[in-house]
């Protein structure tokens, strides 16, 4: 998979795509990361690529040009074009499985600026990763990032680890324990301890559901 | 503010912690971010922090000692200790504007592994950034942290430019146009060049009411 960021700040992205699965990711050449500048596509004298809306108000606009030409120069024809922006759908763990089949996706990260509307004729995806406000599209990206390449074969030593995640089943995650036994005065759980497998996996059923009732009603209506 | 994160991917916040409004806001002396790997609290031959579950299954389960001792370390009597992990609830704008009036924020941050349960009697929220999975808490930290941060009074340079922000006013942002009228032929809309404030007013409120209707009537309804 190759992925594109075009982006005004592409140094944010090095400590966690440089680190962990998504580096090792990239070392088994599963996956390719390009860091795309758009403000090399400004073509004026000091490199601008936003302006003030038409209409007034405060804070500024992300220009068109620069990032259709970005686009332009990326000359792919099989692709996913993704604006983050808090007006797009909600990033889900169904979307990341989607992505995850994807040969190349391009990432269109504002910064500070909204986006000049027609820049959204470009892009076949406007996603959120929540209801929050970031101050750019960067780590929204790379949250994206991380949870669709966790999800391409062989990327994940333990193939079985992602199959069991939250939201992978519907259900919240039971809780966990290990050693030791007991650490200042709280105790694991003596079914976990029984080595009766059934009785283990009922435990963590009864669980998951009744975490999943209690924090996420939502998630059992679906 | 000081903002303290246990993670065992210390490096994997350089470049977002380094860049942009992050970094403003510590060279101003508003936010002061501090790393502990919790590692160095393993006290064991091979530095492990975590093992196997009781109970059996796939993965790794966090041991309880290193977060506590590391816990135990900061000294702290005020202060928010968030755990990010999927189980916990969703962060969005009215948790950011609550922690952003905190003095000190301390997040826990997994990865891979779940978390031994008896961490979270350390916990005064588990939050979650978004219905996906992420391999570590440290991307989780590090938006929660963004949006955090840029609502401390001074960080941004203008105040108002937060308070238009999607979700501020529970609505989605209206369009934004700049320069050029016209660009691969697609024309700036006529009322924006107008200069009627009252009429740029109104159709701006239609319009995001119409794109919150369409893309997220939930919003409408809380």
């Amino acid at each position: 998979m190759d992925i594109y960021y075009l982006t005004l700040f592409p140094e944010m992205y090095k400590g966690v795509l440089g680190s962990s699965i998504l580096k090792r990711a990239e070392d088994k050449g599963i996956v390719n990361y390009h860091m795309i500048n758009f403000r090399d596509f400004s073509h004026n004298k000091h490199n601008k690529v936003d302006d003030y809306p038409y209409g007034g108000g405060a804070g500024m606009v992300l220009k068109p040009e620069p990032v259709f030409e970005a686009m332009d120069s990326l000359k792919l024809d099989n692709k996913r074009v993704i604006l983050m922006c808090p007006q797009g759908q909600p990033f889900n763990q169904k979307l990341a499985e989607e992505l995850a089949e994807e040969e190349n996706i391009v990432f269109i990260n504002g910064h500070y600026e909204g986006y000049d509307e027609r820049i959204r004729s470009l892009v076949t995806d406007e996603v959120s990763i929540g209801d929050y406000v970031l101050t750019g599209g960067e780590l929204a990206s790379m949250a994206m990032t991380d949870a669709i390449v966790r999800l391409i074969p062989d990327v994940l030593s333990n193939e079985k680890s992602h199959q069991e995640d939250s939201f992978s089943t519907g259900l919240l995650e039971h809780p966990h324990y290990t050693r030791p036994r007991e650490y200042r005065g709280m105790k694991v759980p003596d079914v976990l301890l029984s080595g009766n497998h059934k009785l283990i996996e009922e435990w963590r059923y009864e669980q998951s559901l009744k975490r999943t009732r209690e924090r996420r009603p939502d998630l059992l209506e679906d």
